[in-house]
């Protein structure tokens, strides 16, 4: 397989560019890209020893380094994008036809998408994962009045991290519940979840990845069979349908798109 | 103040088109935003009722509303980049001179970035998170020796969010613990930090943002008191000096910022 290494540069956390850069390679399954990500690039010195070693690697190897990166200042940027690497800017790319259609001067400042956020803010940030701790696994129902939504399955569907991302990536209100073994003999809305239906979220998952999930930590109980997987999923969506709860299918999808979906289709409104 | 409506548009959550167009669009302070966010556009029709609004906006508005895309699919990408917009692409902007460099077709293909993770990733993430919540606040001490790291502060300084998005991230097993006031007597490491001194990260924030964190909960509290705060600041910073720990400033920095910082800094292998 065809390898390349490549880099992700910001002057920053570098987050957006590796996250752009990741969805930009996945488009070329057939090539091994190596790719690290060299956060904080801020000063010219800095960016005098990364293209040391870029240009180190262009001599090595048969191909220049991809260059993905996201600098705010000129003088830095154009140190790196003068070395002998491909250059791709995620940033610059954009920021003259912006400034030409709004007829205004960029700032040029650093920093400001994952950067200060105001009181308020932080604030919603951290109420909404205090909320999330909290409530996680079924604890404390009756705070579910404060709750934007509720996400509820069969234990190792997903819940607690899909509620620590929804509070930390939206400041969202999110408890979860378990639904156990005795509350899926019904197809009823569990007692401490029938006054919020209106808040519920189910999550659901394929049997056999919830049967490996399981026999990570359980294996031989019955908990992690075959059969308590099939009938406790079976009987989950039969649940979801029959109380008209929305659901989505988590075997697939990441933390992330299972946030973003849920916030989507629950019509929820983010708070940062 | 100029106000401009702005869509963030994509075939899955936009969650990368999203802070990419942030980070853009903070460069033009003067500029008021209103951004809408529409993920999962991924069918023929549903871009045509997008292009709808759109258009019916620029007609009702003076200006073209800014639009920012990354869609995988072209004939999508054409219907919306055809409506009376101004487009920028962040995604197929890049593609073309990828397809060149590499000497490759790109294959088209919706939706990778945030996408099917495999189990050995599946369940670092979970083993992480798990960590995470079974170690905060300095429970589970016993359990550091698994630890990645260690993040240590006083009260309400942000470890718990830290530790959640470290391991939501990156799948650290990041544990937190609290200096609470006996701990901030001395300058020596408590004693269930003690063995894992190589492991330990320090927060540290200003002490009148403390105290407005503070203050929300616990208003007249002489926890929430402007000599507490100062004093708990003052000596969680000496302590980290006179053990080496180091440590970083969270008062203007988001969760993201800490998290990279940290994982940088304590230069920590990222898991997922």
């Amino acid at each position: 397989m065809l390898t390349r290494t490549t880099f992700v540069i910001s002057d920053r956390t570098g987050l957006t560019a590796e996250a752009l850069c990741h969805s930009l390679l996945s488009q070329f399954p057939n090539v091994q890209f190596d790719i690290e990500n060299l956060p904080f690039i801020d000063t010219v010195e800095k960016a005098q020893d990364v293209v040391k070693t870029l240009n180190g690697l262009a001599e090595k190897n048969a191909d220049k380094p991809l260059v993905f990166a996201t600098l705010v200042n000129d003088e830095i940027r154009k140190i790196i994008s003068d070395g002998n690497v491909i250059f791709f800017d995620l940033f610059d790319t954009f920021i003259e036809p912006l400034e030409k259609e709004l007829d205004l001067e960029s700032s040029h400042s650093v920093g400001k998408s994952h950067g200060v956020l105001d009181f308020a803010q932080y604030s919603s940030r951290m109420s909404a994962v205090n909320f999330a701790m909290t409530t996680d696994d079924g604890m404390e129902t009756d705070h579910y009045a404060r709750a934007d939504v509720v996400v509820i399955g069969a234990s190792r569907s997903g819940k607690t991290p899909t509620c620590l991302y929804l509070s930390l990536q939206f400041g969202i209100f999110a408890a979860n519940y378990p639904l156990t073994a005795p509350d899926l003999e019904s197809t009823d809305l569990p007692e401490p979840l029938a006054p919020y239906r209106d808040k519920l979220f189910g999550l659901t998952i394929d049997p056999y990845r919830l049967q490996q999930i399981r026999q990570e930590r359980y294996s031989g109980d019955s908990y992690a069979s075959p059969e308590t997987c099939q009938f406790e999923v079976a009987q989950a969506e039969a649940l979801y349908r029959n109380n008209n709860v929305p659901y989505v299918n988590t075997t697939k999808k990441s933390v992330e798109e299972i946030g973003a979906y849920i916030l989507h289709k629950a019509s929820l409104r983010r708070k940062i």
